[in-house]
């Protein structure tokens, strides 16, 4: 029997390779040869046992390109791939059968499997996450074929800007012509810009308190018209004002999760705005003036996940109009996916995003 | 040249009655003989001089119900009313020019002008707030005739009613068969659960702490189907989810203001479920779990005034399916405007609307 | 091996009654013990051979109600049911994987699935229609308890008003106050009837030639406030403005698929009106005025499937609003489907829907 | 007294050079010197006397730029314009009180004052329409303010623009990355090329039989990615299929109002497809097998007016993103204005847009 190797979290701050077998595919799964892996702003998380819904022994891993070593013929056919190809897979398992996987919202699936979050390598077929050679691909995968010509370091970030086109285009959307404010340059931030240039939006401005020059080179790169620093800027509202003829923005992505920032985003947004908000706090209590939102009649919604909104993400990855790999600040081999984790947790201010590479 | 008395609210906390000549109508205008007018539940913050918009010395009153006395041959035809017919006048007067009055937002109009709020009585033609015998309907107005057999008490509440559509049917956008839980019973609530019921959702919840018995019983006549009183239901999220067979609501509507409601209805908001935020708290910030908006995906959308929603109240009144005219606990004569006044901001126990008889 | 019977279509126009192997069960199917089945409208297109996607020998059968005899745990958790409970069973078999079925339009499913209306009962476990003593519950079917006290008559017809659903609150969307006319007032036509008086839609009009005077009986007891017979009223458009007041509908749900009536609905409906489209005519050319959809800005809305429309009708008919059982007019044993299926087609001015019972 | 000339349709098919007292303005009015005005595809309708809300004798003219030679303080204000500036006007008058004006369908105005198209040049102050060297600006125009640098040429088309606004964005709400399929490649169907490519459509394919080459260069260089010319293509389903990877369009928008289009478009559209109609045929009943619209539940926008669209469309000439001034491919000066108008009806294998200059 063959055998792969993969990184295991064998609890919270502990990671080490392990051996496992290369699981059998059958007619609906399928087996990747993991080319490339980022690590994700969330990960950290179960890194350090924040996440209840993490099973221990895990293998992390979620944002993901690889190769198709086997394939089932169901699976071929309802994937629209074949052995050989190239593949972004999307990190939530469908159950095909839930009230949410049935009406489009299947990062609510009641099941709630995502591969390298919450199953354990103990429950065969063991390698449900990417930090590894090979990932099994189950039945309810997402999979998206990638162009010859686009690389691995823009193709494992699909879901990445599949997030900024749920923000921009799902949540939002946002039509051209119309101004949008991005708070925050992290990840999210430049997603939600590249996916505002794809839907034409005039401005694009991104305010931000970014330490990592590379975040704001990149937001100009990605289409921002207007970047406000918070560190030189102190007052950001009459600059936006000012970039806007004097009105306030049709649209506002906030995704820092910081009080400050929400708030900011509150008084930035004109009457009747959309506001999407995704930054996240660990659910402690921000402090928001609410009646911004009722006087203003804000429409708020809030963002999760990027239920079918990678198909659109892969489509700009291969047509590459956008140096989507540009994100990638680092590269580490997978005998050191725990340096690679610990890096991109402490030095924010170089890394963007961290791949590991098998 | 004839005479009428209004209530003149001099300065902040000082009301005198006073005599005003009564105005000339052009073709576009019109004069309205009081009928009836209630005190909104804003109308404490000009009184307190709270509102920086407030210009004074006015007179307040924007809930009302008249009857035409005069009306130029222009506006006749636009409001499609005649002398003698009795009218429920809204609170706005628009502009039609502005971009919000020509897209249906005219709560924003630029010219911000609402009859009994920010004008002031020193301005010609001086009748610019109901508390007082005539109004002068300038042009812009929004007029609703109403039926015959439809009492005062339940015509002035118009745009309260108004207020229950704007948030069931515009915002939230209420389909049968839906659940609504409506935090607060006051009138904002009540009108919202009557708004509900004409929706056709099923069930209706109103949750609240409330000491004035008939805004209890009132939530039950005017459709609720389970009440959920604060007071004695400690944790009121495991009795929302039997009632709800274990999911949790598709709809909130939250009336109150207070951080701990508004924190309440992001925990009852089931998944992708839309939350109209309506109460308002001077611009205080409000400790809210903001990451619930974010992993449940939720849309919030505030609420502020009731354009375009006048029309479906009115029809509501005109058809009597409702005993709306309930809601008015007390009726005080002009003369004493202030003690009406002061005795709804101070009775809340008792007071749910209180109306002023010219 | 226990046997039952069902009424085979063994080719256009004949049908003999076959007995077959009950089928076995496993975890994720049921077996349906079919208590009541109607004869859809489209049951004739199989008959008289005029749907190319149709395999014979079939069993017809896809308007049902029935009693849960056996099912596997896997299927009862999904469906929350289990062996005893009555159950709507809709037609549309779900393969859960492709993106119609996962977004919501199961209607579309690639596989495309529909009891008794596209499989052979060459196929097996043969069942796939209700025609019969029993149908085989297959993975990816959508059931819906019945309440205790809703009469098999009414739940029979769940699929018939979830298309009621369909037109009235998931297309055109209606809002209470809305005016809806309805062309046409067969069991479609008074399932939007009854969709429309739950969406509080008020005037509900239905305008129609139907020599059937119990359609005319039920659309007045479903809701309709006013009924407008073609057979006297030689020109419904000044009447129809009559009666909203010198307006034009908000919404028109055309049933009937003849372009007179397509026609008259396009005239009949106000500028930027929803009008929805449902009645069929085997891809004969209708001749249309379609300079009044631009004229008017009018919004078209094909109407297929009841997908996701089933839950609203179902909780109508547990909650016994509404005899719906009064549109079953005849009701035939299994061993005269055959004649069943003829009454229905010849005699359209006394049967409304036909039942079976097996 | 100023004198200014202007070209007078005095009757059907009878035009003459008239003068006229240049009007005095008032503090909401304005007086427009036409720097270029362009034949619309509509014109001909007045001048052969086929347009019953027409009132003779009258100026045509309605799709123009020029340059504010006064205004009134209040109109300065609300149009944001000043004496000097260059302008375009946009058909349309509102009256800024009835329900469609107030609701942003100023498109269906109930004054219905359109430039010249439905008013006479008997009525003072006799300038209204753009067939001369003056134009009187009336309160409820809509003004937009064109850049220094962006040519008349460019800046007569705005509300031509404008259309391809409204059946792109605001009709079918096009997304990045959608496919649209164009029919017809007139003014209209090139302006709804560039406003499919600002929306990020992709591929966007013109399907048309078009004589003129230069509507199939211009359709490649505003964005168009694939050209089907129906003189050289038969069938040209097969073609849309493979260029769409074997789906059909998610848009569709229909220019020319020839039954044979519209129901080619019919058969191009996905199931769920939005399919724009906005092609005319004088009430001429079209042949449409409907059966396509219910099958695949299409949602068809009838598109009449550009009603708050013409505001992106002067952005997009403002900034110069497309060489739009290559639509105009004859000039005449307004001595010729009949002999322009002629041209552009008998030529239609050279004319695109046939501007005026006066």
């Amino acid at each position: 029997m063959r055998k792969e190797i993969s990184c295991v979290l064998v609890e919270p701050r502990k990671m080490e390779l392990r051996e496992f077998p290369i699981p059998d595919i059958d007619d609906e799964s399928f087996l990747l040869r993991v080319d490339l892996v980022t690590i994700c702003g969330g990960d950290p998380i179960e890194y350090e046992g924040r996440n209840p819904k993490a099973h221990y022994p895990m293998i992390l891993g979620h944002e993901m390109v690889g190769t198709i070593e086997q394939i089932g013929d169901a699976a071929a056919r309802t994937y629209a791939v074949d052995v050989g190809d190239r593949v972004a897979v999307e990190p939530y398992i469908l159950c095909g059968e839930c009230g949410y996987c049935l009406t489009g919202a299947y990062q609510f699936c009641t099941r709630s499997r995502v591969y390298g979050v919450n199953m354990s390598c103990n429950a065969p077929p063991y390698l449900w996450g990417a930090y590894g050679q090979y990932l099994y691909g189950a039945r309810g995968s997402r999979v998206h074929k990638i162009a010859r010509d686009a690389p691995d370091e823009a193709a494992v970030l699909s879901s990445v800007l599949g997030n900024g086109v749920r923000w921009i285009r799902t949540k939002a959307q946002v039509k051209f012509g119309e101004s949008v404010v991005v708070l925050g340059a992290g990840a999210q931030g430049l997603a939600s810009v590249i996916a505002a240039r794809e839907a034409g939006a005039d401005p694009i401005l991104v305010v931000a308190r970014e330490a990592n020059p590379l975040k704001w080179t990149l937001a100009r790169e990605f289409g921002a018209t207007h970047l406000i620093d918070l560190d030189t800027v102190q007052d950001p509202l009459p600059r936006v004002r000012e970039i806007l003829n004097g009105r306030l923005a049709d649209v506002v992505v906030e995704c820092t999760g910081a009080a400050a920032m929400m708030e900011l985003g509150l008084e930035l947004a004109r009457p009747l705005a959309r506001y999407v908000m995704i930054g996240t706090c660990g659910f402690a209590p921000n402090a928001l003036k609410t009646d911004h939102i009722v006087f203003k009649e804000l429409q708020i919604f809030g963002g999760l996940g990027q239920s079918w909104d990678t198909e659109a993400a892969v489509k700009i990855i291969n047509a590459r109009r956008v140096p989507l790999e540009k994100m990638i600040t680092h590269v580490f081999p997978l005998q050191e996916a725990q340096e690679a984790l610990l890096y991109f947790m402490h030095h924010p201010e170089r890394a963007l995003r961290v791949a590991i590479k098998p």
